[in-house]
């Protein structure tokens, strides 16, 4: 069994990545998840260990001293961070494990783990984006934006990530992430004992 | 429009690309396919002009002085080759242009245009291809011997294409190179305006 790949998905605020994941999610079966830990507060419907694990600063700085974070960022004055154990976990068992994280977290494990898919989530455009940022409803109009700010900053990150995946018609952008993993896990440099195998009559990859 | 893929196909003897390439085709209407030019003997069946240019030696060596070749190899005792404009025209219009090439000639080509995707089709076990090589009956015993050892010579370049596909089920085969080919159109290095088209209100990708 060969190890799964460790896949990191990002997307600026309202990118829709949320929905993207959760079709990801209800229609494949090698996948896992990791949730993230963060000292923000929950939203509205978020669910403890479901959702994100809502930690407290000081538990948070307390996992980071004892390495038990594999990356982490600081983003609107909150700590987001992925806890290392589920995805070491995970991997190993031949799963693919989705790391839904911020952007400036993306960059960083990509150089933490050059080994892992990075995917960015782009919107169609700014326009897109603004309308869905209204649409959810569950912010003012000043934190919305704030976000859109936040979005114009961070998109230009796009270019750390390997793939981009524009997300117009949600169908299409789940369809691209899966042909995504498909490839990714036909490379060569994820199947070098290929060779061999066919070489020695085992059954390759 | 964005420029189409340059893919290269390659396979030992007997490792069924012909097959996949005829379903791959069947089913896609984006490809379009590469005929090289040979100095061999055409088999029976085979067309000028639709499985290959069969041509003269002299014929083959005047279009290599004149730059007219993309790549060429010898196998065998003969030259098999690709012209260049036909890959250039396609490309250009959009389309993947598939060249369907001997195992020397596809490390040559990665070298010569590093942005083409390369796909190494690799036979299950020595035993399936030495099994598929008796059943194709075109051949004398001794040929096939030659092909089978000419095979354990060329499975080792598979480490010089980025991705390896097996041909076990043949329509498992076909899933896993349009996967390769969709997840190639969305790497960011094929799509580095896609920032600024989103920042500047323009649909990206």
């Amino acid at each position: 069994m060969s190890k799964g790949l460790l896949v990191v998905i990002s997307a600026p605020s309202g990118g829709g990545k949320g929905t993207i994941l959760q079709e990801l999610f209800r229609t494949g079966d090698s996948l896992r998840y990791s949730v993230s830990a963060t000292t923000r507060a929950p939203r509205p419907g978020e669910i403890d260990g479901e959702h994100y694990y809502f930690v407290s600063r000081e538990a948070f700085e307390e996992m980071l001293e004892n390495g038990k974070m594999l990356e982490h960022t600081e983003y609107l004055g909150n700590y987001y961070g992925t806890p290392r154990e589920p995805v070491e976990h995970w991997t190993a068992q031949g799963y693919d494990v989705v790391l839904e994280i911020e952007v400036d977290g993306g960059g960083q494990i990509k150089k933490l783990m050059p080994e892992c898919v990075s995917i960015f989530i782009l919107p169609p455009s700014m326009q897109v984006l603004s309308q869905r940022l209204h649409g959810r409803g569950t912010e003012d109009e000043a934190t919305v934006q704030r976000r859109l700010e936040a979005a114009k900053g961070e998109i230009p990150h796009a270019k750390d990530y390997d793939y981009i995946v524009i997300n117009d018609r949600l169908e299409d952008a789940v369809a691209e992430i899966r042909a995504i993993l498909k490839a990714e896990k036909l490379r060569y440099s994820r199947n070098t004992d290929c060779i061999e195998r066919v070489l020695n009559d085992a059954q390759a990859i």
